[in-house]
């Protein structure tokens, strides 16, 4: 029998700030993604798909053009698709990702923080 | 500006058990739910879609044919297209779910708790 994934227990093992690990994939083509954050993410947006953030631990703020959303734990929000964001993560962010599989974290603005997609076993 | 989503206000809204609210939609079809949930809700499959279930708060035990999941805070688990299942919910349960827009909480097995689509504002 499968056993259930244990998000703290993912987060635990995952040292780098920015790297999403794939905890699921639902119907093949849809990542649930977690990653740890710390400091600034560069800018950037997603012009094929919106992107879910909920906050599992500690603060985000997702820099838009017209605004800041803030986000605590248990808080959610959708970037839509080809809206630039910046996400700014306080001390110890933890957070959930919902987004098709082909999503690369940097979207259009490729850098050193650019990850491949990495699926936890 | 908008704001984010507050999961535990949405389920503080929310009386009736087994109720889905779709606080999220992620590229026009893909749904973010949460729900409360008390004792046992009908075995059921979704020959269309897996299903992903992610404890927020309390216990759920998946039953599926070969075996029990048993699932707390911070634990997920995919349930596979067409295999059934038997959601049973511990004392408080509130849990998030991640499926298609077109998902239908109780499947192939309609009943009494077969519940409509429902947006939070």
């Amino acid at each position: 029998m499968a056993d259930p994934v244990d998000l703290a227990g993912v987060l635990a093992r995952t040292e780098e700030v920015w790297s999403p690990r794939t905890v699921a994939v639902v119907n093949g083509d849809y990542d649930v993604r977690v990653a740890r954050g710390s400091g600034e993410f560069p800018r950037h947006s997603h012009p094929e798909t919106d992107e879910l953030f909920l906050v599992l631990r500690g603060r985000l703020t997702v820099r838009l053009d017209d605004g800041d959303v803030e986000l605590g734990p248990g808080q959610l929000f959708v970037v839509p698709r080809g809206v630039p964001h910046q996400p700014v993560a306080g001390d110890d962010l933890e957070l959930l990702l919902v987004e098709p599989s082909a999503t690369v974290n940097t979207g259009d603005n490729p850098g050193e923080l650019t990850a491949p997609r990495r699926l936890t076993s």
